[in-house]
């Protein structure tokens, strides 16, 4: 089987984001269950402005073409304000536009999540499914993954150390191949 | 009865933006209603990043002090999948941060949306909704006023040209004031 | 190509429901598509109380045991205080138990709403997208088909008369096919 | 101080439903904080059917007295396929209709869920705070209690044995009682 391409988006931009280190994790352990994750910088992207979407920035331009040659997109948020980032929903924002040129139509995604609360990020989740409705994304149902208490279950240095939550990112991944094989053309 | 201090945000950056529009038309009707709104720019905020939150940048603070000082926060949003913007999402993530100066605690908040397509932004009002009930605002119920077919609303210079829509916008006021003034300390 | 079988579930139990009447009109039009949709009656059903739930009521078995042979389930549904009726739900949470025995899983599905106001049922849709997730069900994105105005849309006698809408539902109907042969076995 | 009358409605109708449990629990407490609740069955309602709306069975009328009367609404409610029961919105359905004699209009309300699983119906609360905007309902914010692992809080006879829960209900109830006396008359 060939090796299925994923871009990893991390909703936070804090350098030692608990959900970076999370998207880090299925990255290494994403190889042995033939995902080649790449891990996208949405936080250099400008705050979407309709009046630049006609020669989108530099950055945009980068983030839409990675997108665009994948097989799929993993989503790893924390949740603020009960819903995503707003940094996050601005990278998807710009991944949709302009009109007629969105990225995303019709890749496969998952999400995941880390929160240091006990719903681990559950509110946000709910809502960026609704959100990837809108650009036809095919979102997997099951299993979800939320990591609540995420203070406990990462190292010092970000390593995810915490066994159990390791399996589940595991069984995600397993589970999220399979997803994306399924509309692959 | 004295007059109530609201901020005013804008989802949309776009310079000819109908929901701009639309709160300007609110600014130039409050004022027969006891509100006096002053529209806060939100495109100059940096992407939120939680490293940078113990200092706030300079834009930042100003808006998080506008806010403290206002009676209210009105909110006037486009829907971009299916959702707020990223731009207003960010708005709302920096302006509750850092943990302990949540500047929309409190507050009543009212929230109206123009949209091209015939729901007028619905989407967006109730996830906005669960946003702020996690920064504890008091979002008005009703009248919900939701601007569907904007191009058909607004003047090419961006006044407010629809008599039903006026109605509406200034009944939506009046509902407002009375509930801002029900949260008067 | 083998014709896929669907259950079609109306929110409303209202006689002369304009859901059901949609509904009809799916069940007529799909005939060409490839689908054969079998209305399914859920006003019968008792309140879901899990003390019942081993030995289930014969009502609900007789659904359970459709929706388990289908290759789809198809919601056309009304939106009671901007959700779904309690009706509908009450299916779903029969449908899905008990534990273990959940008739939905892995289901494709459909969902249409009509409403008498201007969103068309737009707050059920998406309270029912969020629902579907739980018992694991495959909902497809676009079209959606969102009926307003419903007393301009139908006959006296409950025919779907408008042209425009009798071409969403059969554009609806024609990407359902497809999307439920994507998850054939 | 007036003693505050609240009708309190359980989402489950299981006899030895953790819900009801934590309802009774709040009944019992609600005493000191000046709360008189009193718990209302919705096991008998008929599912809502339009057509009989008009003159409304006679459970359906009671329970929308029960309400009139109050002061406010206390839901307690477990999560069903990611939302609230079937059950509790058919009540809420009846309580608002028919059109012109909404029995929730201008109520504060407030919400409290239990579950097995580790979020603590969460999903459930934020989908039943939209559906309460549509009859108007004032939804206090915060403290929110959502009470995960059930199992674990109560005693084999349904007592809140969890001292940790208790107090976050406790202060839940002086809460609501402060929130429900600023809509007061």
């Amino acid at each position: 089987m060939n090796t299925l391409r994923i871009v990893g988006l991390s909703g936070s931009l804090r350098e030692k984001s608990y959900n970076t280190s999370l998207l880090r994790a299925a990255k290494h352990y994403g190889v042995q269950h033939g995902l080649e994750i790449e891990i996208a910088d949405i936080g250099l992207l400008p705050l979407f402005n309709q009046d630049d979407e006609q020669s989108v920035p530099a950055h945009v331009g980068a983030l839409k073409e990675k997108i665009e040659k994948a097989d799929g997109v993993l989503f790893v948020t924390p949740e603020y304000n009960y819903s995503i980032p707003g940094v996050l929903k601005n990278a998807i924002d710009w991944a949709t536009r302009p009109y007629g040129k969105n990225s995303l139509n019709g890749k496969p995604a998952g999400i995941m999540s880390v929160s240091m609360g006990s719903l681990g990020g559950a509110r946000a989740q709910y809502h960026l499914r609704q959100i990837l409705v809108g650009p036809n994304m095919y979102v997997m149902n099951h299993p979800e993954v939320m990591v609540a208490a995420a203070h406990e279950k990462f190292s010092e240095a970000g390593e995810l150390i915490d066994e159990s939550t390791q399996k589940k990112v595991k069984e995600f991944l397993v589970a999220f191949a399979e997803w994306v094989r399924k509309f692959e053309k």
